[in-house]
């Protein structure tokens, strides 16, 4: 075992190839349905949506997909990332465990998202793309698909929920930096949003509204235009796999192979990118006592407390239907300080191997995950996002446990990216302003009821 | 030449010593005065500001100081801090210049400034001191020194100036978030400023009063408590050669040694830190035609139109007085978005090399600045501070020169920390808010006429 803090792979080591997972899943993943017709979509129903080289990779069956040159090309501008041993939590925990994290919070827009916004940029500009529409609710995607458009000559609209676009002004900023356009959902350059702005012109917006907006932008715009999903789809997690690709190598460097990974999860593409690499080694029977762990935030607990049924993707229901865990595409999250967590359902292998048991799950509150950012902020020294101080609380956790049992087992989380625009919800945590949030099952029971019958 | 784009040195390189220029100055550096007294400081005048190791190399002559096993310890958080190619700017710009640039953004703290915040707190958690005090005025250096102070166990007190803590809430959220203790400036804490709440309540604060106020806590306060500062200081700006040593290093890697390198200036210490291992070079006569180029705002241009005098450190004028290029200690800088670099006077050593002719110095304008900030982050996807931003500028006048010559240098830039709490200004520059600003020289003349009589 290495007594070193660090671990950089060298860039002769950055990953040539991502790792897909639907090559190795013991099962099916279910049909994904039209939203309209109900049957199973085909390449072709995807097609105005997203260039045909990602809807491939979608269903690909091959276990590595290439890398293509001109995308590790931008990933090398922070990939391969750093692995750190966190020893200093270590020593504040009296555990005997020792923690590892991944950080990706090294990243220009400073989380994992850009590791799939490169990628789409790309296959969209192979394609002869020039435009694409997305939409952002915390503004971290939003972000990484500014950045990413801007390196590959491709225009970036962004509908960013109206919430976020008055209290986030600074990530706003940080997309116009990059040159992107960002208007507020709802918008007047939608039929979908000017509908809205009649009925109620001071309506805050909605992810779901925003995903509607920017669908309608790709399909009707003049200009040529796509759509980019940051989450949720197969080739956004695989794309993701890069993180736990490096990760194993450079636990490797470091000596040790986990007892227990850990990665916060909202529509799946962090938890997924992360733990599907040592997933893998689950499912061939090379590491059959390993844990896999994802947190939710407690208020928005799809895979702990949502139901296992065909819903929306979407809360405006335009996207496919997907069977997955889910808390209803009509379910209003609550106000948490938990970012791009806030989602109502899951992507489908991930529900699959929660089905399966081959991955377990767990919900964090808010206050105990704030307690564990600053915690970690003060031994480490990096302030998480909110989104990764669940992946940091569901270590501390397992650290704890250790400490308890005695057992000195090895922890590695994903820390998904930095909280540099996210300070407010700090300055609410210590100033007491922030309270926890038990989801009534009422809440969950009303909006399953509107679940698609299929 | 080697075709990479970034350039990574192992743990195994970070630097076992800083480069203290004092050994290779070819002339001696002013004696330092007593603001009370006028005659030169000793020891024992800073003995209650600062722990003696730290006054023991402010004057030190030896050419390399061992960097403390524990300093290095928090560096490797971060350090060796990356080296990139800027290719993308390169072609951009279309020239045939090559561009590279070190990049101190990666801290914790997000700029430079932790290279001596860790090495302050290491060694007055030495000398048994378990408070500090300090003042800051854009955050960088409050930010730095809370972060340091926390992983050393050493309580920090930081007076922010009114201004910034009521429109940098992030900033100082940050600190907090670190642990430290953050009060707006005129605070009623002190006797500065108290006298100052009483005869303007809504006073919004000076960098000068901050100083007085931080100084004046450190003398006084029933917890023994030393002083801290950011800049300026020999002992300050030898720390942060660690950022210059491991750049030499890189550049060796890439295959190339540097025509000319650029940073930005303001007190001194990142412009010393990342330049001082080449100018070695130059003093020893190894690289004699190497260019050493301080950028500065055209709004406190301390270099380009101050006059050479002794002068107070601080507004103040409790601090010690030096020999400097100064605007004069009563100098109130414009509004402008320039951060830490709105600064009177200059580290010392600075103004005796720019006297020798052995730096050049080159003020910019504030639209100049962004304009270049803005093209940086699209090419190379990092949003650089505003005080990087100008020695983006620096490095993009000389790559356009290099093409209208049709000469292929080599440049070689200090990124000195990136701008994620500094979006409000890029906000106004691209709403075209920000105007430039040409300091009236009547300005300078009133200031100068103050300077103390020594």
């Amino acid at each position: 075992m290495s007594d070193a803090v660090k671990f950089v792979l060298p860039d002769a080591e950055l990953p040539r190839c991502w790792y897909n997972i639907q090559a190795d899943l013991p099962f099916e993943l279910p049909a994904v349905l039209h939203p309209g017709t109900k049957k199973p979509v085909g390449p072709d129903d995807l097609a105005p949506l997203f260039p045909m080289a990602l809807i491939q990779q979608e269903v690909a069956r091959e276990r590595w997909i290439d890398i293509p040159e001109p995308v590790r090309d931008v990933y090398r501008l922070w990939r391969p990332s750093p692995l750190y041993r966190a020893r200093r939590l270590e020593e504040a925990l009296q555990t005997p465990a020792r923690i590892y994290y991944k950080h990706e919070g090294v990243s220009p827009a400073g989380s994992h998202k850009p590791n799939t916004a490169v990628a789409q940029a790309f296959y969209n500009r192979e394609a002869g793309v020039r435009r694409i529409a997305t939409e952002t609710g915390a503004g971290q995607w939003g972000s990484a698909l500014a950045f990413a458009g801007q390196l590959f000559g491709i225009d970036v609209k962004i509908y960013m929920v109206r919430v976020s676009y008055d209290q986030k002004p600074y990530r706003r900023n940080l997309m116009e930096t990059w040159g992107a356009k960002v208007v507020a959902s709802p918008s007047p350059d939608t039929n979908a949003g000017r509908k809205v702005l009649a009925e109620d012109p001071g309506c805050s917006g909605s992810l779901g509204l925003a995903i509607s907006e920017a669908v309608e932008d790709a399909v009707t715009s003049q200009t040529p235009t796509r759509y980019s999903l940051g989450s949720v789809l197969n080739h956004v997690l695989m794309h993701q796999t890069v993180i736990g690709l490096e990760a194993k190598r450079q636990l490797d460097l470091a000596g040790v192979y986990p007892d227990v990974v850990v990665a916060c999860i909202g529509g799946g593409s962090n938890f997924a990118g992360f733990t599907y690499p040592f997933v893998a080694d689950k499912l061939s029977g090379k590491a059959s006592r390993l844990r896999v762990v994802a947190i939710e935030p407690a208020a928005t607990p799809s895979l702990t407390r949502g139901v296992y049924a065909y819903d929306y993707g979407d809360t405006a229901m335009m996207a496919p239907i997907v069977k997955m865990y889910t808390l209803g595409h009509g379910f209003m999250p609550a106000p948490i300080h938990a970012g791009g967590l806030r989602y109502h359902g899951m992507a489908s292998s991930i529900c699959e191997l929660y089905r399966a048991q081959l991955i377990e799950a767990r919900a964090v509150q808010q206050l105990a995950t704030f307690e564990a950012g600053v915690l970690f902020a003060r031994c480490e020294g990096i302030v998480p996002a909110p989104e990764a101080a669940h992946a940091i609380r569901g270590a501390i956790d397992e650290a704890i446990r250790c400490r308890e049992e005695g057992r000195r087992e090895v922890i590695a989380f994903n820390l998904s990216g930095h909280g540099h625009f996210d300070m407010a919800s700090y300055e609410k945590y210590l100033a007491g302003k922030l309270e926890d949030y038990e989801l009534p099952q009422a809440d969950i029971d009303r909006a399953v009821a509107a679940l698609p019958k299929v």
